[in-house]
């Protein structure tokens, strides 16, 4: 008799690299595959990887591919959930891929495909930080700003899809470009990349920073979170300085989250968080407390750090397809 | 045979007046009756002013008060609408009031309470020009900036009911400072009471301008939005800057709040829209649709004046009381 078809994978896509986990209906991680991607490779390439991916990570398991129930994946970029299409992945180079038919055709089990941040946010609310909450907004910190809201328990997609994109909240309009043409949105004041900029402009007008040389023995190109953690580490002047007004500036964001949709818990994760913990979460409650419109009871709303790390992604991906296929008790 | 209850009495209460209409089932109005408030009276006598309009309100459509199915009243400030408490309506010197119950017991019909904006909201959905919408956000700029969220046609109110407080979304963190102690909130930049402080800040910079005349004239100490109409008129050139940067900052208000929630539609409504329709929405509308993150399809997004007018209010208390009282069809 063949066993009944329960195990997912579930996938977090990111611009660097794919992590696959093997989940039973308990969530319990039965196998996982990791690998790097390739953007550069073309579109079928990608989609034969992540296949591949998907195969080694099931082997690991000591499952096949046909035993699986599904396969969900998040995507860096807007997608629509309901065909599987990527419109627009730029991290990706992808533009209109159907990866959801392409990927059922490869593996010809159901595949669903959703924001990658969504899919973490997922995470943290079915597994994760946010267990329990009605309302929840998520806030994730990496490259970028990106945000998931669940609302009644389910994800909020919004009229087109494009709910959520909280890194585009402006908050300083004569603020720094962003990657997005307008001026003082959150992700241009304290994503990674924007403490990058400011750590480099610090050292450029001459203030003393290791950030530099640890990238340099690292041999990075970028700032990563563990470079910022091992900078926070050695009180370098500069990398504190930075990271306290980007801390500041989710303060504001998060207040900002709160004082427009008062859910029950703001959820801040990504590799940042990842990292660095609660350390990194307090000063930002601590100043989304005082930009809270209703102070008085500003501590019913829970802003909290994930918990999950490089799991939200896979366990939210697997928990969307739970309640995509109709299960009753989905998380 | 005694008429079936149906009427409803619908107020929008402000700090300066009390405005009563009487609907019928199908939203007709059978009377209306308006009186100005007076805060500074002690609470119970502003309660039985309030029973007295309803009163007056119900004579002008030949019915009394024991014909009515519900009253039902939007005030200014942070009520929990299932209680009928008032916590705190800074306009009418109210803390912790409870007047659902004081006036259900003067009028003895039930009574339903919501903040004002909600209310306002509530009407431009139901009857207004965001009919149709599942989703929809509305931004009342008057002497404040207010705001109400429907989604899946009901109104959000949030984990503590402190949800669309539009206001307080901080746009530019360095900015003028705001009457809740932070600085940079939209009311800040964009409410009728930041206007007049920036005419004013003009003419004491030594500029031109007739605003100050106008109100003179009026014998008025505040720049109303009849006063900002004529000198708009007039081509004052202060006033046409200030209602331009304004303008500006209310586009990025609805912009962050479609990159927060995507809704179908954003209706700006409050006293200066009453007064300047489309031409004041229209540049908010330019600038939002820039400030979207996802501009392909911007235009899916409406972006609207209301079209109710002073009546928005009584109107959406009468269609909350429905909801409330479970009206299948209720609007």
């Amino acid at each position: 008799m063949p066993a009944k078809k329960e195990a997912m994978v579930g996938i977090d896509m990111g611009g660097t690299r794919l992590r696959a986990l093997v989940l039973n209906a308990q969530n319990k991680i039965l196998g996982m595959h990791r690998a790097p991607t390739n953007p550069k490779q073309k579109t079928d390439r990608l989609v034969s990887d992540i296949a591949a991916v998907v195969q080694a990570a099931v082997q690991s398991a000591s499952l096949k591919v046909s035993d699986l129930r599904a396969v969900s994946i998040g995507v860096p970029g807007a997608v629509d959930a309901v065909s599987g299409m990527v419109y627009h992945a730029p991290n990706l180079g992808w533009k209109d891929v159907p990866l959801g038919s392409k990927l059922k055709a490869l593996l010809k089990v159901p595949v669903f495909v959703e924001n990658d941040v969504n899919v973490g946010v997922m995470g943290e609310y079915t597994l994760g930080a946010g267990q329990g909450a009605s309302e929840l907004v998520g806030i994730f910190v990496g490259t970028g700003i990106g945000g998931g809201i669940v609302i009644g328990g389910q994800l909020f997609l919004g009229s087109r899809g494009a709910a959520a994109e909280v890194g585009h909240i402006v908050i300083d309009m004569n603020g720094p470009l962003c990657g997005c043409g307008n001026r003082g949105c959150a992700e241009a004041l304290a994503s990674r990349t924007a403490m990058e900029r400011d750590v480099r402009d610090a050292i450029r007008r001459g203030e003393n920073s290791i950030v530099l040389k640890l990238m340099q023995e690292r041999g990075r190109t970028r700032m990563t979170s563990s470079i910022i953690q091992r900078a926070l580490k050695e009180h370098d002047p500069v990398m504190v300085r930075v990271i306290e007004h980007a801390q500041f500036c989710l303060g504001i964001l998060a207040a900002n989250v709160v004082n427009m949709l008062d859910p029950e818990y703001v959820i801040i994760g990504g590799g940042i968080v990842a990292r660095l913990g609660k350390d990194f979460v307090t000063p930002i409650r601590q100043t989304a407390y005082q930009y809270f419109l209703r102070r008085q009871d500003a501590r019913r709303v829970k802003i909290l750090p994930g918990i999950l790390g490089d799991d939200a992604g896979p366990f939210g991906a697997v928990a969307l397809a739970r309640r995509r296929l109709g299960d009753k008790r989905a998380n």
